[in-house]
């Protein structure tokens, strides 16, 4: 294929102007709860673009769309690109979105040029990736693999108590296709990097192999209910004190391990009753230790509950982990990272391998066909934020590195 | 009138437990918000009793019930004696209930005695005195006082966006009594103490001469909102951390004064967004520095101000007072305080002079006419708390304090 091959720049910059219309937050963000009418609006103007791109939708159960141009070879698997249309609450207008369009544009590319494949071209927008109102995140990708029951997706509730599978059906994207993983030959998922590291370092293009190791653990502080006026201080247990002890603690093991690119949050409080003249008995802390090496979370994490008891102690509230659990650590395919590497040189980017640190629908998807992830800059390393930006420039090269990757890939299999 | 003259404990007893089965849950404590089914059930309850007694019910516009017994002397104004029906979330069966069944006691007594007052004597059932629903607390109390315009507080709205106006109007006790503080004659209020002062000395019953000093602030923390695996630890400006810091400082500002008797709490948290996955932006803490030396709390808040930007330094993020007010610091009327005291002791009911620490409509109905309170021990001074209890020995003397009290008022003016 000739490396004289891009992308339409302009064309790609307004398709993401467009789709950015639908959920607009006043400070330029977006505003796109999965399964909420505004992804509703966004799935059907994705849809009709993709029709209008020759391009046959398909879409399963949990809402997942497959938009796939035909291949030459009857017998070859599809080449997936894909990822998510649905935003946080304060979210930005490419990270995901850009996975999707991006996608798009290579296919609107091809059909411009008259280029075949051999390999079916299908792009996939997941359902509910953020989890930011459906938990948890990623639902779509991770009921693909089967690592989730579909019946029990469907049947998780948002906080106003509205079910899953009503929301689907509300928007009109409960479907019936029943594409496996099985059937598809790879996934590429292009996205913005979401941190500050090839922005940093004035390269152009992310080669991810791997994603960063992710240990989350579900703190229960119980403290009790008294009046707020009337209990004296050395009477109190106070949950949310509680709670300021073990966000601390959780902030400066995060600060130990930051130098070697560590990272620990407390992400979400639930308080009850959280209110006026009360001493709060309850409180559930989200927390999460991160690492770029495989297995230091969890000694972030033991380190954390090694410092429970003195928590306890000093607060005199109970604490316990009620619910913890494992994610990430994956490696992605590095016969795709090649193709990706390869395009990138060929075409004359800057780059570098990397990690990612956030979750993607891609760490499913790595467990059940060859899967490789493509990072753009973004400025200032900004997402889940109304202020999350890029230009065309840092879009551009990773598009492109898209395009020609999934070439190779289709000549190459 | 003879020291003989005593309420029927049995009665109130069994008139507090019957009550207690209205808003009943599963540990036995109450949740009976106000204008709920279950405050529009224990209200036509408590009209129903007080119609059986002969007393005549008139509701104003905010709700507030007035059930009076007439008096012989068609000038003298009335006496009131009053508390709430509303609860906490996880409330007890006592807190508030006792000073509105109670005087019901009190007047049974006097109806069974065929003992005539100079005065009419009026119960009043203060609308929303918790606050756990509608904010502001005390509401009725302060519309009475004309310390809140009633339109206002009408407009209040719940957090689930319903209108305080249509809630009164819902369990039908939107009325239109328009009895003023200046047609009345005296407050008394008799509470369990929500303390363990009385219980922990082993005395009957107490005067309250007083309130504590209040100084509440909200203290917004403002963050910015970004990934939390792809933000590394000296980028962030976690408002949750933020908010850490300031709960501890409140937290050790209250064991500073705690031997004097101060005590410091942040009761409520407002985070956004509180999701997975992202650092919060901002952070609303409702905090509170109490001490019975009046002047204390505003150096209790000057000493947390003070501390504010070596925690802003700490923590990266911004932090600001938003809103601060003082509340308490009222004396009660020292005659009606002697009244209570005299009745103790004629009765033989051990006794101590003490302030209140928790906040009480009497507090606002002091500034508009002589008002006091009569507290009784409860058990462990837990109270805003299912496990809030007493026993009839603990509630008899503080209500005979209160009919002798009454009667003494009538014969003095």
């Amino acid at each position: 294929m000739s490396s004289n091959l891009r992308i339409n720049g302009d064309r790609l910059w307004s398709t993401l102007m467009e789709q950015a219309t639908i959920g607009r937050t006043e400070k330029g963000g977006l505003r796109r709860l999965a399964l909420s009418q505004e992804d509703g609006a966004v799935r059907d103007l994705f849809c009709r673009w993709c029709e209008d791109a020759g391009l046959t939708i398909a879409i399963d159960g949990i809402g997942n769309i497959f938009a796939t141009r035909p291949g030459t070879d009857p017998h070859a698997k599809p080449i997936l690109m894909g990822s998510h249309l649905d935003t946080q609450i304060h979210g930005g207008r490419f990270d995901g979105i850009l996975g999707v369009l991006g996608p798009l544009e290579v296919i609107r590319t091809l059909n411009e040029r008259g280029i075949t494949t051999k390999h079916p071209l299908t792009i996939v927008n997941w359902t509910n990736e953020e989890g930011a109102r459906f938990e948890p995140p990623m639902i779509g990708s991770k009921v693909f693999c089967n690592l989730h029951a579909i019946e029990d997706a469907l049947n998780i509730r948002d906080k106003d108590g509205i079910r899953f599978g009503d929301a689907l059906h509300t928007i009109g994207y409960s479907g019936r296709s029943a594409l496996s993983p099985e059937q598809c030959d790879s996934y590429f998922e292009l996205h913005i990097e979401q941190g500050p590291e090839l922005e940093e370092s004035g390269l152009q293009v992310g080669i991810v192999t791997g994603a960063f190791d992710v240990r989350w653990a579900v703190v229960e502080i119980r403290g009790e209910s008294a009046h707020s006026g009337t209990t004296r201080m050395a009477d109190r247990r106070n949950a949310i004190v509680g709670a300021a002890a073990v966000i601390e603690c959780v902030n400066e093991i995060g600060l130990v391990y930051a130098s070697s690119g560590g990272r620990s949050t407390t992400a979400r409080l639930t308080i009850e009753p959280n209110l006026l003249g009360i001493l709060s008995h309850r409180v559930e802390a989200l927390c999460d230790f991160r690492h770029p090496e495989k297995g230091v979370p969890q000694k972030m994490f033991e380190s954390f509950q090694a410092r429970l008891p003195e928590l306890i102690a000093r607060t005199q509230c109970d604490m316990s982990i009620i619910k913890d659990w494992q994610y990430g650590a994956v490696d992605y395919n590095a016969d795709l990272a090649a193709l990706s590497r390869t395009a990138a040189d060929r075409l004359g980017y800057s780059h570098r391998d990397m990690l990612t640190v956030a979750g993607h629908d891609s760490m499913y998807i790595a467990g059940v066909m060859p899967a490789t992830m493509i990072f753009t800059p973004c400025e200032k390393g900004i997402s889940h934020n109304e202020a999350e930006n890029v230009t065309l420039a840092d879009i551009e090269p990773g598009t492109n590195v898209l395009l020609h990757a999934v070439l190779a890939r289709d000549a190459q299999t």
